[in-house]
């Protein structure tokens, strides 16, 4: 599909039909693409559990305040967000030049080590990067999805395994739409959200 | 262009010609775009403030590590999350009628309020996920882009007046490459960053 078609298709869809499956190919190759997303230092804090069997969902829609479509959908991903993801920095520059290695490492480490609000800001930050990716280009292969936050982390957590090296930044829902969408709902105007040179300058129009 | 050529097409670019500029007709039809990105209850927790000034971008520069990039860029786009956008609910719903509104009011208000690294997380993963739509919309009218995480908080709150109810998420750079872009860096593989089921399931192949 055009890039701006996909946009404006998207929505965040809550009722889906049950029946229908999607393949783990095509799934594979959405996530080929959520993988190029950017992250700081390339760290890729990002991880996801694709939530597919059904007992599993159901444990999952528990979870999350017994939410539907976690039941209905036909996959639940949880967008994952990794704190110490700064620990792979090594691995991740392997292949880079050594003396970018002998810059970089260090440089990482020292960033993030010890620094709690920082590596949880990170996660979220990279997790949702990747989450936008993982909606848009679901929508680009004709699938809906819907995020969620609306879930007890540590129910999550427990559910899917999770070690505590990770939290769970949103849900979300895959699958194929059932009955009608609603019309969008209303968005803040542009020149609103968009303020030139400070936050008190004139709005963009 | 074609969804998935933009998302292989975009890349985090750190040099810019400085000669280049972006009309405000199409900046505005990107942040159109833009706002069409999902949030949590709808609250559209982003503001956006657009650094086009050529003094206000070297204030800028200086609060972002001195990175030349934030001087040569056409746009230097500070993402910013509204910690207390649950302020605006009523406003927000103020169109959808009233028993949804009696509905979704007080309870956005519980449950955002006193809940400050809940505030904080939110502000991040909403403004992020927009973040996301601003790269890709901007590879998508043949503008390259820069996340960056690399800049002193307070500095930039600053230089852009910033009230204390916003935190600077993201800097996105928008323009035009100068030079040649890197190689793409390694990714995580598939395998590796999608788990069936749980967290130790078997990787997504």
């Amino acid at each position: 599909m055009i890039f701006s078609d996909v946009v404006k298709a998207r929505r965040s869809v809550k009722t889906y039909d049950s029946s229908r499956t999607i393949g783990r190919d095509e799934l594979n190759r959405l996530f080929a693409e959520v993988t190029l997303s950017p992250s700081a230092f390339n760290l890729q804090h990002w991880t996801f559990v694709a939530v597919i069997d059904p007992e599993q969902k159901q444990k999952l829609r528990e979870a999350a305040w017994g939410q539907p479509q976690v039941g209905e959908c036909s996959a639940a991903i949880v967008v994952c967000g990794k704190l110490d993801a700064f620990e792979d920095v090594a691995d991740i520059y392997r292949e880079t030049p050594q003396e970018v290695q002998d810059k970089v490492v260090p440089m990482v480490r020292k960033f993030y080590e010890g620094q709690e609000q920082l590596q949880r800001d990170e996660a979220i930050r990279s997790a949702s990067l990747a989450a936008m990716a993982l909606m848009l280009g679901a929508k680009n292969r004709g699938w809906d999805s819907g995020p969620m936050i609306g879930f007890d982390p540590e129910a999550v957590s427990r559910v899917i395994g999770l070690t505590s090296n990770f939290i769970p930044v949103m849900l979300v829902v895959l699958g194929f739409a059932r009955g009608d969408i609603r019309p969008r709902a209303c968005r803040r105007p542009v020149a609103e959200i968009v303020k030139l040179n400070t936050l008190d300058g004139p709005g963009l129009t």
